[in-house]
């Protein structure tokens, strides 16, 4: 893989340096803390998550570093007093900086639930701590949108997705990793040439009103651009009126037949698609056109594909932009990061919770794992435990997977290839049936505790 | 400024260089044209836009090159018959590639509305359309975060506002470009550190409540974070129960004075944040601690902020996170970018623009500028004209400025605090009674081209 981010261990909250600078100063940075990143409730009012963004914390994490560049600029804020607002030994530890924490993990394209840690960091307090901004960054937005990208998927059924976003997206980086996390939750191919370049994702595409616009007329802009594409010939019908442009992309496409081509597609990108996609279909068709595909582009997400769908709409290939890429009814997953134990060198793991008024907020303690077990090949529960105090289980499937060890990487990512693959076989365990009855359970022994440490620090 | 986000000209849509091979291949590449990027409504069902991110263009534009690694990847791509997708020819063309468009935009922080071009392009016609994408990715998301910040800002007043939204942002530069173009809308301070270490912008932060979790008791906590932050020391108070927390704060606030400091502040981060505010209000005033700020978070905006406020809330200064930095309630902002005309080598100006059946589609012909026409120091109303036909307006500034001409910046960016002053002078100028009779017309030469072109181009 590329780098095509600027990775930057300055790109976390100013409170995280701070709080290190405090773990530091009060001789409290060798203990070890246990911290879990999850999310409380499933995105767009669904029923799952599609888990995404491990191989972007990884990369995260072996790239961790403070230059001297970073240094300098952190030795450059100043309190509201005039004096350094970091010390002079805080930051010559951060320059010798060395990764040390054990890292658990859901591996992408797993479906997740509610409060099962997606990450799990055990290591020095002052870096464990330190990581919870950056992770949930890159977390909390690959999960969103490879969630939207599987519903939206799902929606379309046998139908290929194409991933459009870039222009709307949320800055450079939002169009790069929605083009990764789009493709994992089930996409076919993506029109951003980055990251095609970066992850070897399938680049898509087909021409713009203004190729037209540029042209005496819409039937010289579609020889002009068979004549340069021939194999990859999708035309755009709709830039002045959609039934002549049809007419106009059959003209061309009996022309590509007689130089040995096929017209690919048509493209909708305005009106009433589901009419105007019936009409296409019936023109091409009875042209002898019936390979070549319709494709439909314009404000579509899982929704408006069910209701094109219902609605009759003959559309082969659905070209999803704005509304996958920015997530646009739930721009932002609500992923958290708690701490669930911490131990003085040498000490027993005294455990922690946030506690709160409202359950939903309550942490879970613990050092946790996702027991799923399965029967006849279906799931049936999750289960969270507590890996020190309990292993109930036998059967069924540990979630989390050893990624780091003290720092040292002992996990191989897959092939992008291989996630999406493994990410479709998991939606289709998941089917309405099973998901609907599914069960999350917190195992007893847990739940004990969470109860006694609950009442323990209200009362 | 430092380079924070991977500058690629590949982060593009596919077809932008799929048109660019046809323009190449058909010899038209050095007819010349000219686009427009606007947008067609305002964000958040407000009155007005404000300009942002032509810095970042500017960047984008000035620094646009093909390595040799991106012609070998685009070289790598094959058509649907095998064939490489690009000509050969066109990819020497593109390891060639100089910029030689003239650019004009208007300034950031400028208030802006639908229709008016944010920047004009004129060039080769090759090179115009294949900036389309990435110009639209920069404008469209600072443009959209600034309009919400100002929105925000205004909402809070004369009240501080804190950016504090990387956790949840859209990836790490949704993160990063988030926090320029929220510092340009107003807000004060950003708790992004890589934000403050490129941009310059100021770095502010307390503490998690893994902090306080990480001690016996949050008086330890507090205690702890005094010790080494006592000059900058904001205590988050709602961990485990807030008016102890505010009990707590007091006591450490007193150990503070007695070392020559004081108690900056506290944070509120959950429950009733106008009770709770009040109540905290009282108990700090009532020990002395009449100068100690109360900074809330959670979940806060421009509704939020001003809902708070009418309830009473004694709040000094506002963390505003996801749903500033995701424009949580319109992720996106729906900017275009339209050929307005075009002429081959040596040949007069063609007028274009994109018929629709909808009017708020049409785009509008000619080589525009915009002229904003003040009374008595106010602004009274905006002229949308064609430059290359009439200029019937001799009073009132240009909007747009010279950025580049044949390629070349003639052009210097103010810095990011000068932008943000200029931003809240052109805030003011438009308060509500200003924007509510402000008046945008299409200067009637350039109104009577476009509805004959539209004529024309449906009959």
């Amino acid at each position: 893989m590329n780098q095509p981010t600027h990775r930057s261990a300055l790109l976390t909250d100013l409170y995280q340096l701070t709080m290190a600078n405090g773990y530091y100063d009060s001789g409290r940075y060798q203990e070890e803390a246990v911290f879990h990143l999850y999310f409380r409730r499933n995105p767009f009012g669904g029923a799952f998550a599609l888990n995404c963004g491990l191989e972007l914390a990884i990369d995260y994490l072996q790239n961790l570093t403070f230059p001297v560049e970073d240094i300098q600029y952190l030795g450059s804020l100043k309190a509201s007093d005039g004096y350094p607002l970091f010390s002079e030994s805080f930051l010559n530890y951060l320059q010798r900086w060395q990764f040390k924490c054990d890292v658990d993990a859901i591996p992408e394209g797993t479906v997740v639930f509610p409060n099962q840690p997606l990450l799990r960091i055990k290591g020095p307090i002052i870096q464990a701590q330190l990581l919870e901004t950056t992770l949930l960054n890159i977390i909390n937005f690959s999960t969103l949108i490879a969630t939207k990208a599987a519903r939206i998927s799902q929606a379309a059924g046998e139908d290929a997705v194409l991933e459009f976003g870039l222009r709307r997206a949320q800055g450079p980086d939002g169009g790069l990793s929605a083009s990764r996390a789009a493709f994992i939750g089930g996409c076919n191919a993506t029109s951003n040439v980055l990251a095609g370049q970066c992850y070897g994702i399938p680049v898509r595409g087909t021409h713009a009103h203004s190729w037209v616009m540029a042209h005496a007329s819409e039937l010289d802009a579609f020889r002009s651009y068979a004549e340069i594409m021939p194999a990859n010939c999708t035309l755009l019908v709709d830039t002045y009126d959609t039934h002549q442009g049809v007419e106009n992309a059959i003209i061309v496409g009996r022309e590509l037949r007689e130089r040995g081509y096929d017209l690919n597609g048509i493209r909708l990108d305005s009106g009433d698609l589901a009419q105007l996609s019936r009409d296409a279909r019936a023109m091409l068709d009875q042209a002898g056109f019936t390979q070549t595909k319709i494709v439909a582009s314009n404000s579509l997400d899982e929704y408006e594909i069910k209701r094109l769908k219902a609605a009759g709409a003959r559309i082969d290939i659905w070209g999803v932009g704005t509304r996958l890429s920015t997530a646009y009814d739930q721009p932002a997953l609500g992923g958290v990061y708690k701490m669930a134990a911490i131990r003085a060198a040498g000490g027993t793991w005294d455990y922690k919770m946030k506690v709160s008024e409202q359950a939903i907020k309550r942490s879970n303690p613990g050092y946790l794992q996702v027991r799923r077990q399965l029967e006849d090949g279906v799931p049936r529960q999750d289960v969270i435990y507590n890996e020190w105090e309990h292993d109930p289980l036998t059967d069924g499937q540990s979630l989390l997977v050893p990624i780091f060890r003290q720092g040292r990487k002992v996990y191989q990512s897959p092939s992008l290839v291989n996630i999406q693959a493994y990410a479709k076989k998991q939606i289709s365990l998941f089917d309405e049936k099973t998901i609907a009855s599914y069960s999350i359970k917190l195992e007893p022994v847990l739940a004990k505790l969470k109860e006694s440490l609950q009442h323990q620090l209200t009362h």
